[in-house]
């Protein structure tokens, strides 16, 4: 019997995908799962695919003890199961079942960076913990996702060669080629093993916000400019040729085109404006204001989401005010997009700017010593953000590993001093016209934020030294000398504390 | 020997206040505290207290055995500690000394109000659990703070008196009266442990964002209309002579007169522009984010303060980035104060609305079935966020106990459809002038989220069904039937799922 390089446990969509995705690079997979009607789902794609020259085997496996002795020394074990205990109790059935301590499990499944950093912590000397957070999806997984690996350093040597193999594929310019043609892959080790995770929780977070941007433009375009979704999917096409070019623009486009096989009408507007969510861009929202990262971009996009939710109190609303003031201003179209265009550009760069120092705040308390330059490579094809303009972060973080934020890199500077008139002009006219842009305002504020030497920051310092005594600091003296005001008195003293 | 009333463990700056404050009030209490200073700190303020006509005692004991033994039954202790473990300890510790299960225990510190409704399940059958969240700093806890009570039933009873009588009063207008004098008590018994602590949460949480929106008023006056900073504080003192009056109002235009003594320049300047905070508004955020409930205004503040800390990163941006495009642009002072005043207005309205939200959904979570109407009568005075729109509020919410939305009360509607336009020119100037108002632009985005019949989550939703086969539901269908849209083919079709 041959031995296999590799076994999957969890044949669900992504775990199938995965698996077929490593026979068409050549790799021998034992597969297994709980359910038989996966098991016999996957074994049946599995062998019209190994039918096919320079292929790897699927071999589908009843039980773990099977799935052990079918794999090469030392075992490689990818898990795509559901995150949460079940992670915990598969690698506990796998140690019955005689797993040594050489062993490679990979958890690839949305797990709670934190729980993969205790996995690493708990398994330690029974087995190598790895991590491999996946992006793309069905189709991305199938055909080549990024993948953002952590863990064990050695069990990396042996993943590598497999991980490289199957990730989505980059060509000298940053921009997508085919599976199986030569090019930068979007697969690299990043850390520890809560990093991979961590970096997925964050491109996640990142996904979120960039969705709502989209959004927002398409409702600025409807309700102030009240164009039909076909032209504002014409719009977004042309956009997607140029600095906005991205996955997320792209389908955009192509769902605004697209008709309700049902009514006929634009698919758009029979969807329900209701929005689901599955965790992580809370997840990355809540991590940011836990460690005092600014974030507050993608933290309006999950409240715009629970926002949405709201359906029936919306209705209500929506009869109650005055419909918005200007709506009946003349206003002119192809200057009006032009200024949204550059409001969607700013405003996702700003994201990004936020995201990123997200990941720079975690990696320092963590000691993971992240490399943004690697991160922003293996987010360039695969996955749900990739865009044309990772490769210009890719570059600014080549250049200055150091960047204090990903907003002072000098191309993106030039590019904010060209374009941010336009995106002021667009969140004025936002206002004026009564279209809510929770997104793209808040990505506004936060940075004029950042290009205030001073904010008003003093004056919530001194409310805090009058109601509850919290002192401040003084601009003319070293931060940590620390004062308290006696308010109450008529001739107000500074009291050292 | 005088039995007392109550003892109050733990006489630092809040357990002191609180219990002079009962002195005051006629009650005898027992006063500990593991710190020898602060024992004799209160002791000898009580002392000087006691010589008055009318007022209780202050007995210090020395240990808890002593503390049991003066008090009348059943024992009623309230804990003045830090937030913790340090709670868990002094009950164990009381528990050793004696304590019966008749007797009540009132945590009346900033405990998350999850170790709240735990420590209520562990001790049941033990002791009478009770928290009371206490809002008003040192200066409310010694003269009439705001109460936040639950727990214990039965315990209220025997703590309703006490409470009552050391709270803030109103009149029937809602304005502050002095103590002693008649007046409603702002102290309510609100339901189960968690309850008072949560509301107490979710009342920092407004006090972080009211905070932040003067904070953005004055930077908007002091940036956009370069006005100094005693001019601003005249402003705010006219604006709390109306709509705006509350105290945040009333402080910070005394801190904006107020000159350093050190340097005779205005006291706010020569503060450091870098915000601390304690945790709770922080707390409320990741709450709002957690429960699903859209509290976007309150989560911006938190991350404002996260930037103000930003600082050397700020002072290199604003270096590289150009000056503000329209500061050139001549500007209508007085009709820009106007519209400032009712954006401030409108957006410090919008707060309550997402902070009542955020409390309505975890009333229903947790079947607290919260009275809206009893916490908005007792933060009319005492506690931080005292203003006088809260008689409005509490009006709203005694007109309609199942209001939806706060801002649809037909009071508040009538005052958004009035003012909104000012709030609407405000933001577009903040937006065309670069000064950064993320709180107030926020507030302004949920207004018009909710004004929205329809937002673009439609669009997010088919995003998600493109690249992940999430699913979406029908405008034209119940909600429950969800459909996938094979979007990779030529002939798109829907697929029941």
């Amino acid at each position: 019997m041959i031995q296999s390089n590799i076994a999957m446990i969890g044949l669900g969509v992504m775990g199938k995908s995965l698996a077929l995705n490593l026979l068409d690079n050549g790799f021998n997979v034992t597969g297994f799962d709980i359910s038989q009607q996966n098991r016999e789902r996957a074994n049946e794609e599995g062998k019209q695919l190994s039918t096919q020259p320079s292929k790897g085997r699927l071999h589908i496996v009843e039980n773990l003890t099977e799935l052990l002795e079918s794999l090469e020394n030392p075992r490689v074990i990818a898990l795509s199961v559901p995150a949460g205990e079940i992670v915990d109790s598969v690698i506990e059935d796998l140690r019955s079942a005689g797993l040594s301590r050489e062993d490679i499990v990979i958890d690839t499944g949305n797990s709670l960076w934190t729980d993969s950093e205790r996995r690493e912590q708990q398994f330690s000397g029974q087995l190598r913990f790895f991590s491999t957070a996946v992006s793309g999806g069905e189709v991305g997984a199938r055909t080549g996702p990024s993948l953002m690996a952590s863990g064990d350093r050695e069990a990396w040597n042996y993943v590598k060669p497999m991980w490289e193999a199957i990730a989505a594929k980059v060509d000298a310019k940053g921009l997508p080629v085919a599976q199986f043609e030569s090019g930068d892959a979007c697969a690299a080790y990043l850390g520890r093993a809560g990093a991979g995770h961590y970096v997925k929780m964050v491109h996640n977070g990142i996904e979120y916000a960039d969705m709502q941007l989209i959004c927002e433009a398409y409702h600025f375009m409807s309700s102030a400019l009240n164009m039909p979704a076909h032209e504002i999917g014409d719009v977004f096409e042309a956009w997607n040729q140029g600095v906005l070019n991205s996955y997320l623009m792209e389908i955009s486009a192509d769902i605004l085109r697209t008709d309700d096989p049902v009514t006929g009408r634009p698919f758009v507007e029979i969807v329900l404006d209701k929005a689901g969510q599955k965790g992580t861009g809370l997840w990355t929202a809540v991590d940011a204001l836990q460690q005092g990262a600014p974030a507050p971009t993608i933290a309006q996009a999950v409240f715009a989401r629970a926002q949405s939710s709201q359906k029936e109190t919306r209705g209500l609303a929506s009869s109650v005010f005055k419909s918005e003031p200007n709506s009946d201003t003349e206003l002119d179209k192809a200057s009006l997009l032009a200024e949204l265009h550059d409001a969607l550009y700013c405003s996702k760069l700003t994201v990004y700017a936020q995201g990123f120092d997200l990941l720079k705040t975690t990696s320092d308390k963590e000691e993971w010593a992240l490399d943004f330059a690697n991160i922003s490579k293996i987010w360039r094809a695969g996955c749900i953000i990739r865009a044309i303009f990772l490769q210009d972060i890719t570059h600014a973080y080549q250049e200055n590993k150091q960047l204090e934020n990903l907003l002072l890199d000098p191309k993106f500077v030039e590019q904010l001093n060209n374009r941010s008139l336009g995106w002021r002009g667009c969140i004025a006219k936002a206002a004026l016209t009564g279209v809510p842009v929770p997104a793209m305002s808040s990505a506004l504020s936060y940075f004029d934020g950042l290009r205030s030497a001073v904010v008003p920051a003093n004056l919530l310092q001194a409310q805090r030294d009058y109601f509850g005594s919290h002192s401040y600091a003084r601009i003319d003296e070293p931060e940590e000398a620390r004062y308290h005001l006696t308010w109450s008195r008529e001739q107000k003293q500074q009291i050292s504390v």
